[in-house]
């Protein structure tokens, strides 16, 4: 994929306008409490492995609606004290998988959080197990237009949800330290931490890699690759919803929830990325509520930095907590 | 797509082994029963339109647990007395669009019934607007593996429920002739098609064009085109379920409806098709249990016979009614 | 595919210079004139079918030269008195089919003609049966290069020919009102929609869908799509004839013949359509000699409003008829 | 493309049964004799040329139905007695492009004749210049399927009649030794050869490079890659009409022209070739009615031996002539 | 890529004849002893890391022709005992990247070693770092066909002798126990661990995880996925080099390589695997000198089992040290 | 390929700012003496040939480091005294393949010789015959890459030598009249005509072809075609080697070459070149440092003017010598 977007200038200085309804703060803080109140304290599990180096719990926490979302909860061997905490969602598609095949965070001595995205975690990889109970209008194959007609049942609607309780029950957990929690993620997952950052209080850092989910009327039809052009076909066959299905959007909008984070921020973004275009993760990073650093991946796609951003975020979150 | 499948010789006489479980019977019955026993009389709206020759109507009618699904009834402009009718299913994720795209049973004198797919519909042409407000576990981008670990809880246990109970809904309308009732689809819609006739007591007739969702052990790995694959690529990720897969599958395998079907059928089949291979075709054709015959389009892939078969079709129709 | 044209507010304001030919009415006029000399009464038959709202015959005219065309008529049963009509051309390499395929217009009280595109028929669907009986210099696989050095021998002369000469034809008819003949088609059908309207007198409505045949400056070499990337192919081939192919494509240029109707329009615009691109579609609008309507589908490829575009023309036609 | 076809053993005992029509050899004799009734004498024009070593001619000759078509003939400098002659036919919709392309056989001592393919010539290189004044019925893109309902008719009945002619028209110019003429061509040139050997008498060799347009009813879903394939197309929308394809392209088989050639043959076939199988080329040179030899190329597609089996050729025709 | 190679019972069965020349013993002897003779002692130069929980070392030892090769070594951090070791392979073009990024192995308490493949480690991933200072005669891009013309040359003889000199330098580590060194590898790692095994004394393991480099005669040919692709190009090119080409190979062929090996095997095979056919697998297991256990993933393509065969490997492995 | 780069008239006023080193001078100096300094004199080898009009020789010259390069050498048949010669350098991948395939040089009276790009010639054709006996560090498929860290080590520099040492070795021919060699080659043999043009003196003709190697700060990027995409994948890995990269590549460009070079030049370019954007082209021609001319096709990619640029090139020619 050639260079299609912005200038690395252009990029650097892109700050759109990006449509935010009146009621998005009310609509948050309704959802949570909704969700709130039907929840129940998280259940950790020991879990046998062969890695003796770490314990593995599977975490059992009430989501959206109370419906119980797994996750994965890794920490070094024998941990009795609270540790910072890295709490991570997972790419498009992708389940939490097995416990073994993410250990670098757990490896440099911190707690880590790995959520299961529901209803997702058959499309690639070792899988997922976390059901989404919820039913849907009709939408195009894919999980970005379940329920695209209203922000209520809209999907993410119970993904975001899933993420900001996770915080709250991670922060339970008595190997957490509650004020050193921070989220991350790559792709949809990098969305989600976004979201996160904006729905929850006290993070200590929000590391977003090549996020996806930011600033949809550009990047529905500047890319034609999945998940944006999931929305677009939709629209192709649903062809009088536009309006409805960008406002539905516009609540689940990375750069509405950047706005609203003020924890430090580290953001990626591959010039290259044909799925999350890189102006599409300026816009959020722009927007940020709090102090944001951009590193930039010029001859990568949607692979962006992978293990040697990993590197940067592991020296950057050393020196916040 | 060149020659891929058994030789013509071969597939006419393909009979093979399906599986098939004990309860197969009882699970249907009980399904049945259970959505039967929670719906309410059908609901005929007359919309207004430019089709001076004939009448629509937006059917509303009690589907699998009593939801609603809709329907476009369409037919001759001020008809009284009860006529043949024609039911069909539609294509994976094509909805029922609007009724002047599927005039032409409406316009050879019969009453014609066509079903909005449930969730479905948003694909291509000119959507759907029917829910299906039923979670899943993870299931693959798609419709093929939602609940497929179940079959309870399997996608198409809903879908085959709202077929038979539209069935059902049929036979109540002034201007359907209840004993006069065929059920047609294409592809997707010839496998409900099939599911529809072995659900169904006294249908006239059976119309199966190249049709889907029909001996999946054999279909999934023998082509590599959705929707079978979407079931492959499950399986890809969920390493250990084939089992339990397979056995969920053999409750919707359009063979098995096929065997308890009684009506005469007319069964298309193409034999370069890569998306439902003449085998899978004529393993249902060749296990109907009722009188079938097979027309073949020899150098077809699944566009199939296209405006030539409902040619076939009206003619083999109208010696029935 | 990604948005690559203008953007929506150019496009409304493109109208681009467009080469025409001196002597380009002359042409035609002598065109038509000498196929007129050589015609003969056009020929309608009875077909049987088993459409018992309608009655369907096919009709025999002459065309370019005199040569036979066919084409299918469709009219409400047993209709006596003249009905205003609308004349469908097809998309590139499709035949008439067969008369069930298409019948929302003359479900909706029009008499319709669908005219077979000689030689064309043979790429999808079920086909046509009209031969172009004229030979060609060396051309590029497909229909828009055969004659191409030479507006004289140019494919479309004889296409364009043959539908103003069915508009005659249709207007001999007895079932059809000769005030109140509009013309349509979708994207090869739509350029020949605008010849029709350009070379014809009294239309009371023009109708193109994406319309294909427009601005061939721009559109050879902005897309890399058939049809228009024929012209593209001949061209990288036959290295000095680029100034000799433009001249010819300038008699045959939707944009001129646009400019030289006068009928009211109703254009549809996909603004995403890699065949048609949008800002030749708008070319020919912007240009057109009359009060056209343009509607957008903003979401839309070359498939553009399909069923829901038809309801548009519907409703719109039935005013001005 | 990997293997796809019979395995080495079994291609070099192929012999399958072909069907070829009771009146093959009098429809060609008929054809012939009615083009030869019509002919005129070739015309040869010098060509100036940077090509110092060799004299440069345009041939026009008299093909089917007296129609003219161009020819490189291109001879060593100052040629004044007969010499050994290779006349060649290309590929498919090449043209004769420009006669400095191709000068291996003139720089060996040979007369070299190249046939420009009538209507051809605009798909890649550097051009042709010979109409194909004949038109056609509904046909697929390209020129496989004009006229291919009726052999009279068919596009391949010209260009056969135009290389047999051209033998013909060889022989008279006073540079060719007429005793001394080899037919030769590569993919469609290839099946060109074998027809001109089949319809010619006293040839003194045939070499078909990796031949096209040979045992049509194994070809045709065999491949999916054109030209074969277009034949594929049309039947997927001419659905009734294979027998009379077929029919009609019994007459131009390469395998029943191979059985009539009596001249010693040097045939190539590539064994992974998906666009003449290796099957169908054995099929004609196990048929083939005098001494055949094939040279096999295991690892390649359609380019076959390329330069490599030129010096097999050439070492090969120097042994005959 | 649907089922395509042998069935299941025949691939359990298969155990084709595959070549191998007298000298291969001889060859490889001579090839290690030269290497060893110009070897020097391995170096261990501890890196800094955010790993707490292991101790990284960049690993510098001798591979062929005394070139340094690199490797990562990671241990339990403050190991100071001797541990059982798993020396991993790279799959194709990948280098050693970071370490964090492969942690599985030592965080189960083992040492883990993996090699940089020598001039790969630019097509994927974070990088390699080890220069294969060897030229070449001409090749195909990629590596499978640098010096194919002869074993003395040939890439893979440089890979497999370093892979085989990485084992005992391992064994001098002071954290490795050398009786319980284990080898590994995906895909052309597990090709490489193949050789590792045949080519080692006294491993206690070897996981080749559907190891490409297996049965080239069947390989090349059978597939068009590169690498073995590459093969099969080069030998499109240099049409008369066959012979010498599977010469070459079958001193790298991993059937030959897993004759001698004798320590318990633990193979992965992929039924639906397009790149390392299921039956080239089978074909070095079903002949593997020792006790060879296989696991199948029956609708898994290349990526096999992923983190749910680690999971295989490890519980087998730890039953073995 | 739709266009893409700028329009005509922005390309034919490109002349960007294009990096070069400051020892760029310095830095090929000390490469060509080096080389110079332990080369031997050429070899010349007359070949058989069935090509009587033509005298071809195998030549063995000293290129880069001494090592032996070989070329064709093709004259018109007994050659006595010097002619004006055509140093010809080959495409990507290609070899100097058979010396039958490119007589029309050596047909129009030039001497021709045709140079082996080392370690090429396996990609297509008809195969090379030179190694390159040197090493490179980790590296993407293909040769772009080989070495790129350092331009001490880097492939182009062997070849740009090989290409100014066979200049130097022709001029000893003694059928070669050493004041009027002129060089000439298509996209990589562009490229390495505008390396021989800047690095040799006293030629007579420089004639670049669609040439390859040209810009490369802004090639890679600007297209995802290989080779230059070749670059870019390089890039992805070695994430922080841009600077180091591009630094390489400056004393290698294009541009810088074609700055120093003084011989009348006949510059290809064609405007829909996705392989070597037209772009690229015309910044090596507006920086040329002598005379220029550049010959436009306007509706070509890669291809470009093919035999009818060979006609510009041979007439432009025949004017200088």
């Amino acid at each position: 994929m050639p260079r299609f977007d912005l200038s690395p200038a252009e990029l650097r200085e892109y700050r759109p306008e990006v449509a935010e309804p009146a009621d998005f703060d009310a609509f948050w803080a309704r959802t949570l409490a909704e969700s709130r109140a039907v929840g129940q304290a998280p259940e950790l599990t020991r879990v046998e492995s062969p890695l003796a180096l770490v314990d593995v719990y599977d975490l059992a926490f009430s989501g959206f609606a109370g419906d119980v979302v797994r996750a994965w909860a890794v920490v070094p061997a024998g941990t009795t004290e609270p540790l910072p905490t890295v709490v991570e969602f997972n790419g498009y598609n992708g389940g939490r998988g097995l416990p073994h095949e993410r250990l670098a965070w757990a490896a440099s001595g911190y707690a880590w959080v790995f959520m299961d995205t529901r209803g997702q975690g058959s499309g690639w990889g070792t899988g997922g197990s976390t059901p989404d109970p919820h039913g849907t209008g009709p939408s195009v194959a894919g999980f970005m237009t379940r329920g695209i007609l209203d922000p209520e049942q809209y999907y993410y609607r119970r993904v975001f949800t899933d993420a900001a309780l996770l915080v709250d029950a991670v922060r339970e957990l008595e190997f957490v330290d509650a004020a050193r929690v921070a989220v991350t993620g790559t792709s949809q997952g990098g969305g989600i931490a976004f979201a996160a950052a904006g729905l929850s209080e006290g993070l200590v850092a929000v590391m977003p890699d090549v996020p996806f989910l930011c600033h949809f009327e550009r990047a529905v039809g500047l890319t034609d690759r999945d998940p944006y052009h999931e929305v677009e076909r939709y629209l192709a066959v649903h062809r009088g919803d536009a309006e409805q299905v960008f406002r539905t959007l516009s609540y689940f909008d990375g750069v509405n929830h950047a706005r609203r984070a003020t924890a430090p921020a580290l953001v990626s973004v591959a010039l290259m990325d044909p799925v999350c275009p890189p102006s599409t993760v300026y816009a959020a990073a722009n927007h940020y509520g709090g102090e944001a650093s951009v590193v930039e991946y010029a001859f990568n796609e949607h692979e962006g930095g992978q293990g040697v951003h990993w590197e940067r975020q592991a020296a950057w979150l050393a020196d916040l907590v």
